[in-house]
This record gives structure tokens, C-alpha cells and sequence, in this order.
């Protein structure tokens, strides 16, 4: 392409600092280095966790950055040392690598890779390691991906190649929150046939956890959230009941408990809070229910009473739903294309990346599941 | 036998009120109902939950109450309904029951029973069942059991024959401590040959634990203790290294975080202690790190980061190591007498029951592995 080898000026959404609106502004994209490939990015979800960086568990030194990590995108450019990748192909960034040769990627129990920029820290990537510069200024890619931007610059260890004939506008879905909470009931939970489930937060990550309770067979899958409003489309991916927390003067734990007779196999936590992570675990039977922890925070200890784990409670975490990133993500693309995985049933908004501040205000106020921003024409 | 059918007098240790000595009493125990068993109670270890409810974990509901639960007897008479035993049968009496019948029973998963006294309360048996009174007062068995007692009575589902052969002041230890640490790790944790462990505490629970990493095939056993008098016994079960985090001015889990590469594959909490089990999980590797609850409390929550699970770290619990209490003690005893599971090395000291208060200050203060008490002439 014209552009390989050559620094890229393209638009790009920038987090300046905490707690303030994206300014959409003209970017300065480097070639890609030894193992890298520049991507231009299509599409882009927005997804909670970016929000979570700007009005929560922003860290000063986490700016400024390009948010955005759940996009898809086609390479415009390889750095020397790439062979998998040719410029045309169909990507998806991965905000965690998969390098294929540590203990970590050699290990079936895990996702975790040693080799990523997040070996470290789970934010943004460092300086040295980000392309992108705004004003003369680096900027932070965030959680190493920068789907915000009209190109961004990843390492080959962190990018699926997908099918050709994948949907870019639907499959950035699988970049992060669908394949998180799908993951979490099938992979972390290891949800079994026949079994009872429930899942704490209607969000994307919420409702593909309900999709992946129902793709293992669960018989009975229980929609929690405090917003009625998301029993509809709950409904949609499986969900069989549905419970709001405040239709009741009890804790939720034990009205689960009671229509459950005794308490879920399985719980997902899908919301990203202490207390909810809490209600979640004391949800479980005692001696084989497992509680995972899908739903992201960092500000708090989650914490419950011992016995809770004595009497036979498991509780887990999982972190993009336990998918080995570079096997996973074309495996699920596989599966949207193949009508085994839902992913247009999440997409509530469409709009282009100059409005992501509206997308943003709209997950703020749970106005929407999941916004798909178009960032660079196709 | 001449006492079938008649109320016992015999001698047992009473424990009046909370924080206050034993009392050795005269107590008549009632003959057995339908399915329950009259046990000459021959020995009892003295384990650190008898300590727990006596001074840390009381309730005032609890009291009085017969301590023990630790114990091996004879089977002095049969009620109504009870075929599987008949009196002279060696026997442990299980402070969580094996029904057979329902549905934790009949899972693989899990050793809880939904039949047993225990099933809505852990620490004693309601008045209505207990078989024991003392100067005309119902007096409570302690986790149903009530070892300290030359005489008790135990339903059927939570007792255990055992090899005529077993020396009763040996096996009597399998009735918990032993079982629960060394299930612990081979039932619960799941160690694999090879891998990395870390086991806190070195009381008897902890050395179990120790024990049954080793038969598991771990390559590397970390003994933790601030008292390193415990370091040449953790030897003697199979413990490769010993840390004090006393000698260090870090946090522990850093240290054998260091120590290991990123830290253990299995880590086993064995005191109690909420703190300590923050700093077992802390210790685990990412990725697939298992942490284990083994050591008894309900006074605190424990609590963590959600990142130490998100990153792929399991936290679970174990009550009785996982074994399914009339399946699992048999076995354990065959282990013992066939050599592979070792008993005699945890016992420090041997004394009469008259004497159990001396022990209950040996332990106390770390004097001690093992007491067992003589409490009925064999």
C-alpha cells in the first residue's frame, strides 16, 4: 500500500485526561516495527471497561490514551518478521496476546501469556511500546489496542486473522465482551447439561453469558439486574427467569436460594461490583456451586464469610472468558458465521466514531447493550 | 451386652460456658433411638476446633457442651433399624454424616449431606438429638460427636466401621485433622505430580496437607510457620522448604512469589486465619493457581482483590478434605495399616481424659502436635 513504511495521519478519539469527553483528533500513527502490524481499523463496540478507565479507575498516569479495545479491522501494513499476517487480511485486536511459547500459552488451563504488553500492567501499554502520537505527545494505547483510532499499531502476538468474509461491524463484538461473557459460562464455569444458572448484570458481557449458559445446556438460567428493561433481550439469549433485586426486601442470595432449592450450580458476575460478587458466590448450593467473576473492578476487595468457601463453593475469575485469544477469536467468528453465536442481537446503536461521546453516555446510563462505532470508511 | 437398652454413667469432660476449664463430670447417656449407635469412645485426639468453639468461635447457644469430635471407639449397642453395625465393631464416629440417599450424596462432587445434624448448624447437634445429660441438664454434642465422653451416641449415617485391626489410640486421628488436611490437598486442591505447593500452618492439619502433597507427587513443598519449631515435623510429612515470614520484612506471598517463579501451583491455608488466606491465594501463581480454605473461622469475611481470580487463580474450600466421611475414613484407615499414610509421627503426647485440659494448654500454645487422650479402658 501507499501508506507502508510511512507514518499515518488519521482520527482518532483521545481520553486527554480523567473523567472528561474524547476530543476526536488528528493522530499520528508510526509504521510498525519488528513483529508488529499496523491495522486500520473498521469498527469498533464500546464496551464498559473503556468507561471504567475514564470515570473510575482512572489512574493519572493512564493518559492520555486511546480507549477502545473491542474493534476489528483489516491490516494496512506488516513490520519485518511477519509471515502470518499480509496487508487485506481481516483482523481482530487482542488485548491479550497469545504467544504461543510460554509457560503460560503452553499450559490448556490458562489464557494468561507471559509475552504481552499486560504481563505488567492491565490498563495501557506502556510508552515505548505505543505508535501512536497525538500533538507531538505519545499516547496510551489503551489495554494495548486503540480500537478508537482509525489505525493502531499491535504486536503479531496479540491479532486473530479471521475469515474474509467476516462482518466487521458485527464481529468486533468477539474483540472483548461477547467472547468474555460466552467464555465465562463455557470455559471458566465449564457449565454441564441440565444444570441451573444464574447471571448477575444484563449488559453484552451479561447477556453472552447467558448465551453461553444456554450453547452448555443449562436447563434453567436465572437473568438478574436491576433494570427490568433488559429482561426483554435477556429472554432473547437464553434467559428462562428473571429476577429484579428490587421488586424484593430480602437479599438476592436468598431468594435464588429459595427458587432454586438450595442455590445455583452456577453464578456469573457480570457487573464489575464487590457486593454483587458477593451475592453471587452466597447464590451457589453448598458443595459443587462455582461463582465466577466476569465483571471488571480493581477499586475494591470482594470478600465473603469462610464457610462459604468450606461448605464446597468454588470461585473463580475469568478474564476474556478463559479464550486462549489467537484460537479463540476465529473459532468464534467460525461460529457467528456458522449461526451457532448471536452477535447483531447485542447491537442496539450504530453510529460513527465522531459521536462516541454519545455512545459513551448512552452505556452510561444503560440506554443501550452495545453501540458498534464505524471508525474508518471500509 | 448388661448396659444395652439402660442409661450410661459415665466420665466426660464438660464445657459449662465459654473460656472457662472442662469439667470432668459424671453424664448419663440415653440408650440408642432407632438408627443410632452407642459408642465406647476408647481415644480422642484433641484438635483445634475443640479450642475454637471454646474460646474464639462461642456462642452462647453452644453451651454446655461435651467437646471431641476427633475420636475411635467401640460400638457398645445397636438401636432399632441398625444392621450395618452390632456391638464389639471398631468404629469412628464422623462429624459429617454420608446418608447415601441424597442428592449431595450421590454426587462425586461433594461430601456434604443434607441428612446429618449438620445440615443447618456446624457446631453442635440440637439438644433434641443430643443423648447426653449431665445433673439433669440436656448437654450439647460438639460437631455432633462428643468424643471427650466415654460414651455417645451417633446416628448410623455418621459412623464408620473400621479394620478390627486399627489401633483406636492411632486411627482415632482420621476422625478429622489427618482426613482434612491431607484431602484437603489430594481431593480438593487436586495437586498434580510435579507441581509447586505452599501449605500455612504446621499444626497437624497443615502437616496432613503436607502429606498428602507429597503422596500427590509435588515436586516442591513450602512449609509456612512463624513458629519454626514446626520446620523438622513438616520434614518428616514431606516438606522440601521452610519460610518464617517472621524473617522477612515483606509480604509473604511476595516472598514465595519470588521463591517460585511466580508463585505456587496449590497453595493450602491451615490456620484460621482470614489474613492467611489472603496471602495463600496472593501466593498462587496467575493463570491456574488453586487456593485452598482448610483452616476453620466464621468471625470475619476473607477477602481480595478481584484481579487475584480474574488473572485465572481458583479459590475453594475444603471441609473433612473432601471425603465422603463413611467411604473416605475406612480407606484412610486401610492407608494407614498398608503404611502409606503415616499417623504415629503427629501424636506428641498421650494422656487420660482427666487430663484434657493440660492438653487443651499444650496446644494453646504450640506445645504440641497431637494429644490423644485415653478416655475409656479398651
Amino acid at each position: 500500500m501507499a501508506t507502508a513504511g510511512k507514518v499515518i495521519k488519521c482520527k482518532a478519539a483521545v481520553a486527554w485526561e480523567p473523567n472528561k469527553p474524547l476530543v476526536i483528533e488528528e493522530v499520528e500513527v508510526a509504521p510498525p516495527q519488528a513483529n508488529e502490524i499496523r491495522i486500520k481499523i473498521v469498527a469498533s463496540g464500546v464496551c464498559h471497561t473503556d468507561l471504567y478507565h475514564l470515570f473510575e479507575g482512572m489512574h493519572k498516569d493512564g493518559f492520555p490514551a486511546v480507549l477502545g479495545h473491542e474493534g476489528a479491522g483489516i491490516v494496512e501494513s506488516v513490520g519485518p518478521g511477519v509471515t502470518e499476517f499480509k496487508p487485506g487480511d481481516k483482523v481482530i485486536p487482542l488485548f491479550i496476546s497469545q504467544c504461543g511459547e510460554c509457560r503460560f500459552c503452553k499450559s490448556p488451563k490458562t489464557n494468561q501469556c507471559l509475552k504481552g504488553w499486560a504481563a505488567d500492567r492491565y490498563d495501557v501499554m506502556s510508552a515505548a511500546e505505543s505508535r501512536i502520537t497525538c500533538k507531538g505527545k505519545k499516547v496510551l494505547q489503551f489495554m494495548g489496542t486503540s480500537t478508537f483510532s482509525q489505525y493502531t499499531v499491535m504486536n503479531q502476538i496479540a491479532v486473530a486473522k479471521i475469515d474474509p468474509a467476516a462482518p466487521l461491524d458485527k464481529v468486533c463484538l468477539l474483540g472483548c465482551g461477547i467472547c468474555t461473557g460466552y467464555g465465562a459460562a463455557v470455559n471458566t464455569a465449564k457449565v454441564e447439561p441440565g444444570s441451573t444458572c444464574a447471571v448477575f448484570g444484563m449488559g453484552a458481557v451479561g447477556l453472552a453469558a447467558v448465551m453461553g449458559c444456554k450453547a452448555a445446556g443449562a436447563k434453567k438460567i436465572i437473568a438478574v439486574d436491576t433494570n427490568p428493561d433488559k429482561f426483554e433481550k435477556a429472554k432473547v439469549f437464553g434467559a428462562t427467569d428473571f429476577v429484579n433485586p428490587k421488586d424484593y426486601n430480602k437479599p438476592i442470595s436468598q431468594v435464588l436460594v429459595e427458587m432454586t432449592n438450595g442455590g445455583v450450580d452456577y453464578s456469573l458476575e457480570c457487573v464489575g461490583n464487590v457486593g454483587v460478587m458477593r451475592s453471587a458466590l452466597e447464590s451457589c448450593v453448598k458443595g459443587w456451586g462455582v461463582s465466577v467473576i466476569v465483571g471488571w473492578t480493581d477499586m475494591n476487595d470482594f470478600a465473603a464469610r469462610p464457610i462459604q468457601l468450606i461448605a464446597g463453593r468454588t470461585w473463580k475469575g475469568s478474564l476474556f472468558g478463559g479464550f486462549k485469544s489467537k484460537d479463540g477469536v476465529p473459532q468464534m467468528v467460525k461460529a457467528y458465521m456458522d449461526r451457532k453465536v448471536k452477535l447483531d442481537e447485542f447491537i442496539t446503536h450504530n453510529m460513527t466514531v465522531d459521536r462516541v461521546n454519545d455512545a459513551i453516555e448512552l452505556m452510561k446510563h444503560g440506554k443501550c447493550i452495545r453501540t458498534v462505532l464505524s471508525v474508518s470508511p471500509q
